[in-house]
């Protein structure tokens, strides 16, 4: 039922965002299981081997297919290389698990920077193109949702082109497929792209566009102290409070510029 | 650094939420690492270990102390009572893994419900009583928040009033806190009390609120499709859109009195 100011009506119109458990199977193995919205599955288990460093480049994946026995489409396999190593049991724990130094956000950063390498990237964006770039998404978004109740993730190319929108229950989910296309569609390195996220920026986010190498990462809302550490050790420029004209880079504001035309 | 409307500034007095890893112990075993805002670590572990199912009420632990080895305090030992089974095996996989039909929403709600009871409860609340808490909730939040990167939960109870507020950067989490102090407080169950999130509810957020035995779980954003279902299944009152003098309901609004004075 709808409630406005006292008046109540019937509300069996009102659609919510779908969410249903996935699990990805790689060498038929589960390795992970996710609630996601359905939909652009083979791009979300791409993108969650990527940032767990299992898979590297697009050849690595041979085929993700769903599972013949599960009618629901929420059995996915992964099939990789034969030569790509997996270790499961390093899959089933946290990277950022622990160090000599104890459990903290440094020995987090740094075991996920001995996974992958620093950003290195020439890429200068015009602070305008940034600003544009909530804007592209939201309406991008609005030609297919009606819900209010998704996270969405967005690459842009350094001349403000958006080429990929995918949106999810779960705001990682939406930067997994996003990722995930691009590894599936020969785009990585992302050195050259702008990540932009619907909400917050966690250590999280910040790890999977790493895994990506993407330069640029953007979001409406607040980072969190350790995605602005993560950004800054990783190389990577980090955007908050991006809206209308404003924004705050936390880190590696040299690929910004800011000069205007 | 700051761009608005063109013109850079400093931005080093920029606050942001804070993130660091946390491990739960029990038994000196980690069943859980976590990224969280440091703070009320106790109540995070306990409200964790009663939507796992582990633990169901407030003498069920013992004592929860921070590993005197780790300087951080990002090690939590949580002492529970010897009689208190560990399933660790099932600790460390997901509880909506799978079931007989295969992997699907509904049978991740079986599981869960397998484990909690249904709700059963006579409250009845106010509807001008809920539209109010968002703003209680906001008041509480602004005399110790700078930061816009934390997600908040609070406990109210059926006259409105408001028990605990806790945020973190992890929705789940900031949950978990209020869950957790409920059940360190005694407070539990909380059939006649109102749980109100800041952001969007899914299937985890009604999973640790069922364990908690929360009647009523209100939401400023949207719920997802499986929070909803979750909700009518296992007979919580589910709010979402709850802003200014509206909410829609989706679940027993028979819990909501909409007549007024």
């Amino acid at each position: 039922m709808r409630y406005d100011t006292g008046r109540v009506t019937d509300a069996a119109d009102d659609e919510v965002a779908r969410e249903e458990p996935l699990e990805i199977r790689v060498r038929g193995r589960p390795v992970s299981i996710t609630m996601r919205t359905p939909g652009h599955d083979a791009e979300l288990a791409a993108g969650f081997l990527l940032s767990e460093g299992i898979i590297r480049c697009g050849p690595d994946v041979l085929k993700v297919a769903a599972c013949e026995r599960n009618d629901e489409g929420n059995l996915l396999n992964v099939q990789l290389d034969p030569l790509v190593p997996v270790d499961f049991e390093k899959l089933t724990r946290h990277v950022f698990a622990s160090s000599s130094c104890g459990l903290c956000g440094k020995a987090s950063i740094d075991a996920v920077r001995g996974q992958f390498p620093r950003i290195q990237s020439e890429l200068l964006v015009r602070a305008e193109m940034i600003l544009a770039m909530p804007g592209q998404m939201a309406r991008a978004q609005a030609t297919f949702t009606r819900t209010g109740g998704l996270h969405a993730a967005a690459l842009f190319t350094a001349e403000g082109k958006l080429l990929v929108l995918r949106e999810d229950v779960g705001r990682h989910n939406a930067v997994d497929k996003v990722v995930g296309h691009a590894l599936l569609k020969r785009l990585l390195p992302l050195n050259r792209h702008v990540l932009l996220v619907s909400g917050r920026t966690s250590f999280e986010i910040l790890q999977k566009a790493l895994a990506a190498q993407v330069a640029v990462v953007a979001a409406v809302s607040a980072p969190s102290s350790l995605a602005v550490e993560f950004a800054q050790e990783a190389g990577q420029t980090l955007i908050g409070f991006l809206r209308g004209e404003r924004m705050n880079v936390y880190s590696h504001p040299e690929r910004i510029d800011c000069k205007g035309d």
